[in-house]
């Protein structure tokens, strides 16, 4: 993987953005994937929005991050200029709890797809990038397996930790505590 | 108002639309307001959606109405790359009854406003595109005031004719009839 | 434009909805547009709200920005009784996040129009009433172009800082910072 | 209760509502309770609206049930200028369910009560508008409380049926049938 | 006005109400209405549920009012064994923000009506409360006038306070304060 | 299992509700769990839904199935008057889709905890009913893993048809066709 | 009941949901019902959750109640590998309210049945689990009778204390206090 | 691309599916990627299921796609036994127009992303899934903006039949056909 050209393109229509959206810098660094972070708005920077997407392939981006908010145009939008995988993250603002971007940016028509991912889940975007990044990379698709093992033991971690805690010992009936 | 340019622009994603988007045409016909109808779809055709937009203050559009259904993109799109009001109808498509459509095209983001109307409602973007044309021109405002008349009027016979209608007579009060 | 009579009136139902409605006001004065604010509410005082809408356009007023939370009738009901463009603004109240402000302002009936903005989206309505005063007012619509390239310089500006802070440097691949 | 004034005012927007809000009025004549129905729009006909809600009281009206869908302000804006009891049903439209007319009634803002039914249940409207002349009307109360019995005894017959109806006899337990 | 019986009951699932059902409380002192407070629990007290529900008329109850939250069953039971009308309050508990306890009171089957009011508005189920018993009380019916005449006046003096507070002044057009 | 006593009671607010309900019936039938089905409506025979409830454990049932649409308020009352596990089914109605089933049926209060399974799903409440039943009773539960074993193999059949069905053959790359 | 052998399995898919998950297993402990606590994540250690509901009855436990927050699969996943009556309780996650976690438990397939409570009630988990433990455990049924009494006696006391801390005394009319 | 080994795996719930799903299928086709459809219930075939998302990558599967309705596991199940990249279908069942299965699919937690597309569109995860494996191959890519651009130009001849269609001619101004 070169140092020099990004893998993946991390965009987001404001910086108030990034920190949500930096969690998906945070996973491609764990799996040693180039990026680069930008603000690439639709609405504020429409023309340069088109250039990045329209470009991007050719600059040796491979997959897009792209997140926004509310009336969220942006992945959808650099998913019509590029034929390059987009995955947007529907960010939260004040307001409806981020269900006004999720719809926005899932319910693309037919034809021009955005691999969507939870409300917030910036962490989940650089995860996906990393599985689509190693359908042709084994030894990435080997360190995915790596990681999931290790998210498997975390959790084990915590069942035993759990299992102590919780241990009720005995059952008291004491029926006034109820 | 000039017969050659039209005055106002409706634009939809896909000739789909335009069962619902014909509305409009009907109202601004209605208060003779030229207008040309388009499909410019953000999805399929963003560099020509761009341009659309970008020129179209030049080419003596006054207004634009913008017709969009689930992640509706191409108001607000429009809105980022022109200084004209955008009229924004959200188009219900089949699954979520247009609520995607509504906030994908309602809740943008400050910089960027759309004018939106109520999911399918072509027929009030028409007549709010005659309101908005009617600010200098007197005589549009005028007409206005009577269309408003006239929807009072019909508004009332409705009453006429529900009160010969519904005239209970004597007030039965079988309580069988539950 | 005149300094005397106001060319946008702005009304709430409350004097506890001006913290929202204010950014329309800020908005309105960045392009130099006269404005008069004030409480005009549906249900407490329904008779000079009536009166209100009735005389906007006599007495100078080109186009009424209404804010309102809940139930919200104020805007559609200035519409009902107004030639003018009425822009609506969603006020989120403490519960149900706007949704049913948005809803009672949007879903008009065929023939009423309000155009709406986003929840708690003043500012919005500020640039759209200026959209709306430009239609007629070359120089106005060239300051709304200004402003729009204005915002685009402040993204872009945010994307170089971004671009900065972000830098990965050498992307470390660690493996045990998942 | 005399014949000559109408006791209940059943308003509602278009004639279009009557289909749904005819059933108000079956149910006042259940109980004997005289009404009058009229087309009252607070949308097209506001100044006879605002009319209608002043006067009621004076007409010896004593509950108004007003009908209305999507952006629902008739309910609303008429508890705003009469001090009687407005009970207000929420119109299902094409679109959303009802749940925007729902949300326009009930979500009044503190000051001016509507009294919200379920989504297009006129019947309950009329119901209520029964129990609440009962609260001063002994007979009146005495036929609600007859009619509550009468409900009960439908209720229970149809249990009688389907007792008999769903009889299950010897329990199959063939697996084959899942 | 008896001092001894009191005319409306106010009843909740639980004290933890009881702040948010105050204010039902409160709007009938303003009237003069006598009332009681109470715990009476749909849940955890079925039977004296039904029992205050089916004594309360000869107790010399008039109207209920019932606040619960979630799956709120309290307004809909007593509903069910009163002639009474019955008014709902939905109380707003920690998740989904009332939607569930606005929907569980309002969307009653036919046949058994509860007047609802909005999310967490007790204040409006005393309003309505007074208005009920204002239709044969000519007397309370000119205060719930003078009540609004009161609203009316209150919202005007906020008029006039946001008028001299949001003066605009000399309408600065500097275009840096966007 | 006794042919005189049924094990499980199923019932509904109206024999309306049957053809939803009639599921949960051919469910138990498959298990060889005797049942009764009955009309017990919370709202129209409250006092005999309170007898039901409180009887039931002691006439033998052991498993209640309760069936509600809209303001659903059976299952939660028959929970409250008896101790026995009570599955409630959310019946959708003509509006909302039975969201406001589901939401009244499933956020009780704590204390009175209602079994809920997915909207319109009787069977599923059949098929949960039997799991309970066989907790002590390792016939049943024996008989619960071959229906599950019988679920598998019918989508595995099912697997099998797709995929001769769906077999691509060579794979046609006409672009023309997309 | 055997000290030794846990009777119910309370199972999160992370330590973090132990907070709302513990009021389930205080619920047990209130009826002297055994239980264990574990994580038991279908994400992050499927091959494990597949296992701990596969082998859940035969290491004797009776009722699994699984708790899970956002697309919570856990629940439903259990329910597919085991016999066993699963209760699933939606954690509410930061964003939706806990209305994605809802939906993904109770909607489940014809076939798999998960007996869903309300968001965040883990309490109520426990306590159906006592129900269903009570159907062949008349003990336990009489336990729950009794608690169900003492729910009542401690509605009726906050009732008691209600009524005397909101005694209107002389109800006071002051018309200025509104 | 071998002929042998497909490439893709489109599963499902349910053969009732495939009326959804197939159109991921002739989306593939269209780009000539092969593919697999096969009947993989998380819920009805555990087992299977966890077997099929385990081995995929071995077997020379590079994406899969995954369509399921309601509490829809499939696609997050698979993407935990999964290193590849797991699209995921929201299938609409009868009620809820499949919002249950959009947020039991989008709303993964952290570790193990799902890529979302829009509910029921199944061609745009087949669209998808060529995006992906175009990410290494640059004739794939290339298809992808020749597919574009055929969007676009079919776009554009709707654009064309819309306006000699809707070709006002010479716009009546006929007042009385509002």
């Amino acid at each position: 993987m070169s140092e020099d050209a990004p893998t993946v393109g991390i965009v987001m229509g404001s910086d108030s953005d990034w920190p949500v959206m930096e969690d998906a810098a945070k996973a491609l660094e764990v799996f040693g994937i180039s990026y680069e972070a930008d603000v690439v708005s639709a609405h504020r920077m429409p023309h340069e929005m088109i250039a990045y997407g329209s470009e991007a392939a050719e600059r040796g981006i491979k997959v897009i991050i792209a997140g926004a908010g509310g009336a969220a145009h942006l992945p959808g939008m650099l998913a019509a200029v590029t034929p390059l995988p987009v995955i947007g993250v529907p960010v939260p603002l004040r307001h409806l709890d981020g269900m006004d971007s999720l719809l926005s940016i899932v319910q693309m028509p037919a034809g021009v797809p955005v691999a969507t991912v939870a409300v917030g889940a910036a962490r989940n975007a650089g995860l996906l990038a990393a599985r689509i990044l190693g359908v042709e990379d084994p030894a990435l698709r080997k360190r995915m397996r790596e990681f999931q093992e290790e998210l498997r033991n975390q959790a084990k971690e915590k069942g035993e930790r759990l299992r102590r805690q919780s241990s009720p010992g005995s059952a008291s009936a004491g029926f006034g505590a109820a």
